[in-house]
């Protein structure tokens, strides 16, 4: 018989945010996969064991696990924020999917948490209140010129965005390149959420118009949400400006 | 001093999946708004009131908590999944946007939630896995025509479609015209999840191809989630079919 093997997701990074369903999947759990400072979150017996891989080897990791649990190690493969979300869940799925007909009999427990863009959102008001897309921005896994031409259709579309994955090291240019993208058919105005490390000592929000938005502003730690034409930014005395999309939509667009 | 305003989500159902931090919303809280489904969810203590309204009266609830909040009561509202997808926190914006001066000193703290799609797509494998929007189906607070056009233009993206309100006595045809609106652009084998009540015991997960997808596999209890080109299904023995999107996109689409 084969171990458990869950993935968990552990929220955006606050403690408060990860479902008591996580937090048993942990307790049940001997070994433990995933990127370090997401398994640092998590509060381990001295028998549970850490194997901390690095932010690209998602596939290596996966394997690792549904080896391990093959083997019937109950194991836990630990996300921040929600596993499903460009994040751990896909990479053992593409695992199982490519691997030796015995990780088909593996027991898979995926369990969901609060991704980024609802932790920023809620930060700040209801900026997904309507229609929404959420785009990975690395093109690691895709080529920019898909990246391009979904970023126009969505825009076109009047879907507020998340971008995942803006801005990194080896990926400099293309949140400014994305801004460029959204200038060309998105009002100037239209506010610009760079949501930093949501419901973390170290969080940072920040709104600007779409007109100013600068991509230095994010960094690894960040997801950026760029409202639609119907976002709407409320002001209010001593308080940090609301951002919302209303739920209903005037039929002007047409 | 005004009261606070807390707008939580309780998650799918499954009291597993709501959040510490949501929990602690209800305990601070001495009234709650909330269609009453959602807030016979939570385990009140008899002195914390419930003010339970319909389905339809967003907006009104909204302003009946700020108003309360106003008067220095510390209220919750409740929503099912998360607040910010299609729920009440956007209701609260519009209320505090267009109400008096005083609703936008307001204590307003918005607690994140798992919403249904993250559910749904977390006992299926990992649809969302890759790029994905998220459209309500509801045509009482937009045009049809706008819908009609999203779904054109996301599809024609290439994203993963989550549909929230596919149904419903007062909207029957809506997510049978869908259907037939995708089946223009995606293959026939593209993977339909009709996700029911994820988490909870009368949980129903469904799965079938696009071309046979039918509406009425789907009610108001239901987060319809339909495949990319990309997204595939595993079939295992012994074990429901696991279906995923790919981190990975192929350089073949452009």
């Amino acid at each position: 018989m084969t171990g458990k093997l869950f993935v968990i997701g552990t929220g955006p990074g606050n403690p408060d945010q990860m479902t008591p369903e996580a937090l048993r999947a942990v307790e049940a759990s001997s070994e433990f996969f995933g990127y370090f400072p997401y398994i640092d979150r998590l509060n381990l017996r001295p028998d549970q064991i850490k194997v901390a891989s690095d932010n690209r080897e998602e596939l290596n990791r996966a394997q690792a696990a549904l080896t391990r649990a093959t083997a019937g190690v109950n194991v836990c493969v630990v996300s921040g924020g929600d596993p499903g979300v460009f994040a751990m869940a896909a990479a053992v799925c593409e695992a199982i999917d490519a691997g030796p007909e015995e990780w088909k009999t593996v027991d898979l427990v995926v369990v969901p948490g609060v991704t980024a863009m609802l932790a920023v959102a809620a930060r700040i008001g209801a900026p997904l209140g309507h229609d929404f897309c959420a785009i990975s921005l690395s093109d690691n896994l895709k080529p920019w010129e898909i990246i391009e031409k979904r970023l126009r259709m969505v825009c076109e579309a009047g879907l507020v965005i998340a971008l995942y994955n803006p801005i990194s090291k080896a990926r400099p240019w293309q949140l400014g390149k994305a801004f460029e993208i959204l200038r060309e058919t998105l009002p100037a105005e239209t506010p610009v959420i760079f949501g930093r490390a949501a419901g973390r000592p170290d969080e940072r929000m920040l709104v600007m118009p779409l007109g100013q938005a600068e991509a230095d502003r994010a960094d690894m730690a960040t997801c950026v949400v760029i409202g639609s034409p119907e976002t709407r930014v409320i002001a209010r005395p001593g308080l940090p400006d609301l951002v919302y999309t209303p739920r209903f939509l005037r039929d002007v667009s047409r």
